[in-house]
């Protein structure tokens, strides 16, 4: 069988998880790099792939489709091989998993993601940077951060829902909060060191997809290196981490 | 079978399209008004349901689920009246539909929603409106119609996807846009009216979920004459409209 190709930067956390997820699952694919700095993903190439211009996006034979979480549940129902607890039959847990998805969007993506396209991302997609954007954002992610940790993690289990075992819910949130590490570590620290269980969380996953999520992560880590040196040269008095609007 | 729960203010777009979706399809339940205005979403009772605080919240017996994309999934999965095309079981079908559902979120749903939040709605919640906020939804919205239109409404199908019949990211994605309604018809009508394709949708979404579809949304009617009459009375000769950032 063909492999699938899957379009993606892995500057990008939702591309992030769809690799993880392929490799820890054994899913025969091509990774197509679509750098988003360079604004390939507005090309008229890559719109006849995802007229939406996002990665990730797969293709799968004649079937194109984007959309990550949409993409996790595809693949999770389509490859035999993918293990149940990743999207589990049941429709009971099944429905808690979709609701942890879906409130992901408008919470925890919406707050992180917007907190770093207008602090550390702004400058690298010419963007004016909004500080009451990413104030309102800073708020919105705190709030998500505690939200996981009373509602979804409560008591000692190792994954969301209690679930003794990892789900595509797992992979999207964590890949999320790993986005953080580009705000540098005192930022990054000042959102998560309140939050044992979410750090604790965060290592079960790591663990339960190793080496795959350490692999995928390699660029991220390569891209905040290169962030924090190049802040420290252009103002070595300030310290070198990407401005964030106010303390936390 | 006892009737579930459905905890909902038929003001929030997504509660109605719960609504709806139970209504068309003969789903027995009992309706528990949450009301929004009176911020019963963030009293001790109702965050014992839902923690996050948010309708549409549904409870089945001893089981409890909120997020309403994730509740439609549940609904049509779980009882067996409901016709295919809701929800299909094809997988490819199936997750072309999910892709639309997931992609409603920082998209169709953060562009429109946060604008109505923004403008009319913001003195109800004691919200300080914010114009930048709103400028950017405005922007978020169009672009969102346009992208709905040419990429999901192309040639002559009537619904999403080129699908004969609706699913479930017709009713939600349909149900977001009524939202406008409260806006003004001058300002709905800024946003709708060079999308010829999203109205005649509109209508056949309205169509295929006839009566239900307009029960549900005479209260949201009900709040835009007694906003119209408000602002006509408060500010005679400046029009009866909420006010806007921006022209469109």
């Amino acid at each position: 069988m063909q492999p699938i190709k899957v379009y993606a930067d892995r500057r990008s956390q939702p591309s992030r998880a769809v690799i993880i997820f392929c490799r820890v699952n054994q899913i025969d694919f091509e990774e197509v790099t679509v750098d988003l700095f360079k604004a390939q993903h507005f090309t008229p190439e890559f719109k006849k792939i995802n007229p939406m211009g996002q990665v990730p996006t797969i293709v799968d034979g004649r079937f194109k489709l984007f959309e990550s979480h949409a993409i996790l549940r595809y693949l999770a129902s389509v490859f035999p091989g993918v293990a149940d607890h990743w999207y589990p039959a049941d429709l009971f847990t099944r429905a808690k998993i979709e609701s942890v998805l879906d409130w992901h969007h408008s919470n925890l993506r919406r707050g992180a993601a917007t907190l770093v396209q207008h602090t550390a991302l702004a400058p690298f997609f010419g963007l004016t940077p909004s500080p009451e954007a990413a104030k309102q954002a800073e708020k919105l992610l705190m709030r998500s951060l505690r939200r996981i940790e009373t509602v979804w993690l409560k008591g000692d289990a190792k994954f969301l829902l209690g679930c003794p075992q990892p789900s595509i819910a797992d992979l999207s949130l964590v890949c999320e909060i790993m986005q953080l590490e580009i705000l540098g570590d005192d930022i990054r620290d000042r959102f998560l060191g309140a939050h044992e269980k979410i750090l604790i969380w965060i290592d079960n996953v790591k663990k339960a997809t190793s080496p795959h999520f350490e692999e995928a992560h390699e660029l991220l880590f390569q891209v905040k290196a290169r962030m924090q040196s190049k802040a420290a040269a252009a103002a070595p008095n300030q310290g070198s981490e990407p401005k964030i609007t106010s303390k936390l």
